[in-house]
């Protein structure tokens, strides 16, 4: 099933997307508010909404919809740094054993097609596309055998970084968790729509014609389940919390001759191939900070 | 002010603490809430809790208080991780000149008081004594001039850390995140009964009457100011987001000749001058899930 979580002239809803058309699952069945998060953490509410799609009902075009985050406040948003191998190899790391983890705060956070923020004190805003996998079962020791059954669905990412305050240390916090860098959605799809794991999936990133990044999930160093039992080790994973997965080579600070930064007034675009393409037009801080003045 | 949050035989309620005596202000002004969120983002309902205190009302043993978080899930955990010279050496790494800034997930948080979990799958389990403040008006690009107006209080935290999993990799996340160990609390207190941002108070480590760190706010490299002032550039700071300010000298792995983990059995308590003490008691996670099991 496909979801998209928006507004189309009424409140925020979940819809159900069949092709261009979707159907508003929020109107149709009560319990499963605003949000994804519900349904993420309950299978028979997620029967529920496979049986109102199929019964059809308030049915509006999919670009009538406004996208909003797939969840608001995601509990916890851990990723997945170095996973890619010529993506480690162009940032100057070792290939690890084991993977770099770091978080994302939600004000880091925003929606597909809304703006991606440069900020006032760096122009090294780069893009960075990723598979975001959202939790449905939550739980700790999660075997690499029974991972896949903790996954709700997969939606895409940009993991957008400012690359000078990401390498003011070695921790890596602030230059990705700048306000308004990290995309999300639209598209959110549970797992029997893709491949087992999402694996072997076409992962690109483009301004205009311009292919930025491109590659197939089939690269990835650590799998879905591999990621999910690692992560559990340490910590108890809950409905909703979201992983990201990490980037192919291609990102802006390493291209040659010259770093290729997002600019304001480009739109970046990352597509997973089954999913759906993440847009975000890039603006300058200053400029959101005059609009808001006005 | 002084605060607690926690339960004395009814529901999980606020309390205003004088003494050895707790005035239960929860069930006195509904709209505080059974947690400290309300009362960070609202400055109206904190002088209403004032009056709260100064009326008397339900009062109750402040030691007849069992602990619980004062902001059960707070939005953001950000812990600033070198911040004292000393413990910077001793670390073995270099004087930086801009803080290095990892992130807690709320289930590696628990209440003072409540068990600190060693993990099964390491027997590094180590204590880190900071000073940790609670965020009350949000906001971005505070200045140092205006940062320490944002503070609605301060409180005690141990960054409880699994040292081996901590430097797995560069990036710190999957060691500052196991279940259950990081402690926080139990005294909130408000800027006013402290100095200027909580500057030149003693603060402490120990497990019985082994000393294990003991130095002084006053240490720290970056002030709570500059801390606020230095995230704040990056995101937005919302009310009831904690910012831990890094640890003194005297950790467990950096003991001579040998290294000093933590052992079931023991209580690691965490002492700040003016705030209170927070004490916890290590099991082995295998002994909880016995216990769990029976």
């Amino acid at each position: 099933m496909r979801f998209i979580v928006g507004t189309a002239g009424g409140p925020q809803s979940v819809f159900g997307v069949e092709g261009s058309k979707a159907v508003n699952l929020s109107a149709a069945v009560g319990a499963i508010g605003s949000d994804l998060s519900a349904l993420a953490a309950d299978p028979a509410l997620l029967a529920r909404a496979r049986d109102a799609m199929a019964a059809g009902g308030e049915i509006v075009e999919v670009s009538s919809i406004t996208p909003a985050l797939p969840i608001t406040a995601p509990g916890t948003f851990i990723c997945l740094g170095l996973n890619y191998v010529e993506h480690i190899k162009e940032g100057g790391y070792e290939i690890p054993d084991y993977p770099a983890l770091f978080m994302r705060g939600r004000n880091s956070l925003m929606a597909a097609g809304a703006p991606m923020v440069r900020p006032a004190c760096s122009e090294r805003l780069d893009y960075e596309a990723e598979l975001l996998l959202i939790i449905g079962k939550g739980g700790r020791h999660i075997s690499r055998e029974n991972a896949l059954d903790h996954v709700f669905g997969y939606t895409v990412f940009n993991d957008g970084s400012v690359r000078d305050y990401q390498r003011k240390t070695h921790q890596w916090t602030p230059g990705k968790n700048f306000d308004s860098t990290g995309a999300v959605g639209p598209f959110v799809v549970t797992p029997d729509e893709l491949p087992e794991g999402a694996k072997g999936l076409k992962i690109e990133s483009r301004v205009g014609d311009e292919i930025l990044q491109s590659s197939n999930t089939a690269n990835m160093i650590w799998s879905v389940a591999d990621t999910i039992a690692i992560i559990s080790e340490y910590t108890t994973l809950e409905p909703g919390d979201h992983i990201a997965l990490g980037t192919p080579p291609g990102v802006g600070h390493a291209k040659k001759p010259n770093p290729r930064w997002l600019r304001p007034g480009e739109t970046v675009e990352i597509e997973i191939e089954g999913i759906g393409v993440c847009a975000s037009p890039v603006i300058d801080e200053v400029a959101l900070s005059n609009e808001a003045a006005e």
